[in-house]
């Protein structure tokens, strides 16, 4: 492993430590001293990365948005664009379950006490209304159904998720997320689509959420 | 005013003024000087009425307790589960705009990093659950829908909102949480009974919200 390589390590295990103790203790409680320790490292090895604390954070948040980045960006090709949201909801909760910095990530953007440098809200919101407008133009909304509402219901559901989660994580359980998304896309989808949509996420088990018969599912239908 | 007259006023300031801090800076922050300050009284009159911060803490959050409490009280008697439960959301989204204490309740509940004594969170949970079990028992949900799944989605959304509306006051605008309603409605609640349903909450004015017009909208039906 060469320099470079063994900075990139370091760099990164601050930053999984950091997220952590933000998590566990908050923003303000947790010090720098922890953070290196946490990350096994030196005190002077956390200064060369970086100055304070609030860099720390910011790196942590621009962590957790390449992250959603990435899932934006891993979404198969050629998918409709309210399967394509409902898929990267999944994958958010996903991430949320199992990644510290995603985590930490929102909650420090959620925390008002502290300005984000980066505000993962924001950028949720701006994916969401990426997808809602693509739904709207492939003619996918059902009759009546405002683009705007959607976004704000997708994007206040999902963020209320996040915070209720960090007391109870029954609240990212898969279940309940489909559920949601069975009550959103029942509303929201036009008609004459919603049945090919899965609430589950692609590639999910239709059983009950799908409303149809398995073999009516799988394959062969039109994306939405 | 006598001697306890002047005691419950200055305890309100100093919750006000606590509130005022933990919204402003973060729990963290806001000192004891400060919130005594804020009150116009003295650290040792603060002392008087409480031991430590997290006493003012748990102060602020009963106080705000005790508003979401007054405003389930003081629904009129006769309405339908749904409704109440609209103009609920109506009124805790109120609360939220002119009420600092409220939202600074709020923001301790969703707060991690010190355990509240009282969950805002949880309470609004528990509310939600008893109006929707009173509209199942009502048999005004659609068909199929799950009452869990509903009492999910209001939750996650209206918490969300809280968060949102930290850092952009436009997320508690008439207007978008009417257009959360209408969306929820249209979804959960049993068509035969929909139309009856006002989204912006009693009394508000129907317009394109309603789908009938205002003369039908007025008086004579029977509320869901």
């Amino acid at each position: 492993m060469n320099q470079q390589e063994r900075a990139a390590r370091t760099q990164s295990a601050l930053i999984r430590s950091a997220a952590e103790l933000f998590e566990r203790h908050g923003y303000e409680k947790a010090s720098l001293n922890d953070i290196s320790s946490g990350a096994g490292v030196s005190r002077g090895a956390l200064h060369f990365h970086f100055d304070t604390k609030a860099d720390v954070a910011g790196a942590v948040e621009d962590a957790a948005a390449r992250a959603l980045r990435d899932a934006v960006d891993s979404l198969p090709p050629g998918g409709g664009a309210l399967q394509d949201l409902t898929d990267l909801s999944h994958r958010l909760v996903e991430l949320l379950l199992w990644d510290v910095v995603v985590r930490a990530g929102f909650l420090l953007s959620c925390d008002a006490g502290q300005r984000a440098r980066v505000d993962l809200c924001r950028d949720w919101e701006t994916y969401v209304h990426e997808f809602v407008a693509r739904a709207a133009e492939e003619k996918c909304l059902a009759p009546g159904v405002q683009p705007e509402g959607v976004v704000n219901a997708v994007v206040a559901a999902t963020v209320g998720l996040v915070v209720l989660s960090r007391t109870d994580k029954e609240w990212l359980a898969g279940r309940r997320h489909t559920g949601l998304w069975k009550l959103l896309l029942d509303t929201v989808a036009d008609p004459r689509t919603a049945d090919r949509l899965n609430p589950g996420g692609t590639g999910a088990p239709y059983d009950s959420t799908c409303g149809l018969p398995d073999s009516a599912c799988a394959g062969g239908l039109q994306p939405c």
